[in-house]
């Protein structure tokens, strides 16, 4: 039998960080008709923004992908403290990636690929979604990039 | 028992928007699977996008938040006219707020609060849905922000 | 008897193009609860994006539209390949058009038209879904267009 996610987080090393403090009126995951919709992650650090900028500019692509990486972390945080356990995960459906660009930075999916590439780490086969990744204006607080998840967890 | 989200509105002074006419061949909302997807909304005025221009150097970001509220207004005239009324909304589920920003602006998630407090106070706490919120280069008619709503609809 | 979508493409004289290859640990379509999300789609012939640039600055708004339609087409080749056949569909539930703009283009909604004009025309009254169209600062690949679709496909 594969192993599940937690043992797979375990045997990558990683912890998950906090689960996330929205920033207004709304909820870190909502359930309905088999789904979970995470609310988009940027990425905290002792209540700041880690290495806020635009990417290219002020943050290059490789932290970029980093950080997608880290925000897809805090977004299985909120799943796990709403369902309980990641087992209960029993896919990834769809996973939005904004990235806060500098005029003529075109390497948006490469930043992205930081949060896919956990995601099929952590999950296996039922990590790969669907993905939208686009170059954004701006993100709240400055933050260079921000993941967007939603799961299949019946 | 709780009041539902008619009887809010009318103690909250406000009064539903008429529903939106979409300019181009999609719906206002589309029912399917339990869920209704609102179509992402703009604030109209007698035929006119209100307030034009990019947060921050055109538009405050208190009035921009001013129009999220107005855009959700709108989202949910177009769920009551499809729902045939606001209280088969069972919850909010997904609230999706995008705001044209000029450079340096990072209070996205503060316009946004203009959608996400409206629904907390007509539906409640099932009003708290998860959320994503961007800052992008330019809107549909140069609108400053445009609110794309999911809700529950069985 | 209405004809189904693969009879309207013949009739439109559309063929579809090659499914999409993903670039990077993502699918092409994920299907859950009943429904089918479609990964973001840029354009692309011989390996590479066609018309790279922002619109209005490098690429005509007409040009953009076209890609849009374009884009969608690729979409449903993904949706084809990955149901069996497009009479699968039971209608479209959602589409999600990000236009990469220069500063001061405003039509991102007639950009948009491409995508939802043809699948209109391909599925009928249910290819009308909710939409959702914005502006943003770029995309991957410097691709002026990106398409992403929901449908509902039992």
């Amino acid at each position: 039998m594969a192993p599940g996610p937690s043992e797979r987080l375990r045997e990558l090393h990683l912890e998950l960080p906090p689960p996330p403090t929205p920033k207004g009126s709304y909820a870190p995951v909502v359930r309905s008709s088999g789904l979970a919709w995470v609310s988009g992650q940027i990425v905290f650090e002792q209540g700041a923004v880690v290495r806020p900028g635009l990417v290219d500019r002020d943050v290059p692509a490789d932290v970029a992908s980093e950080l997608a990486r880290r925000a897809t972390l805090q977004a299985l945080s909120a799943l796990a403290q709403e369902l309980g356990s990641l087992e209960r995960v029993r896919r990834v459906v769809r996973v939005g990636v904004f990235v806060a660009v500098s005029p003529g930075f075109h390497l948006e999916h490469e930043v992205a690929n930081g949060a896919s590439d956990l995601l099929l780490a952590v999950f296996g086969e039922p990590g790969r979604g669907s993905r939208a990744t686009v170059g954004v204006a701006g993100l709240p607080l400055n933050a260079p990039v921000e993941v967007e998840l939603l799961v299949e967890a019946p």
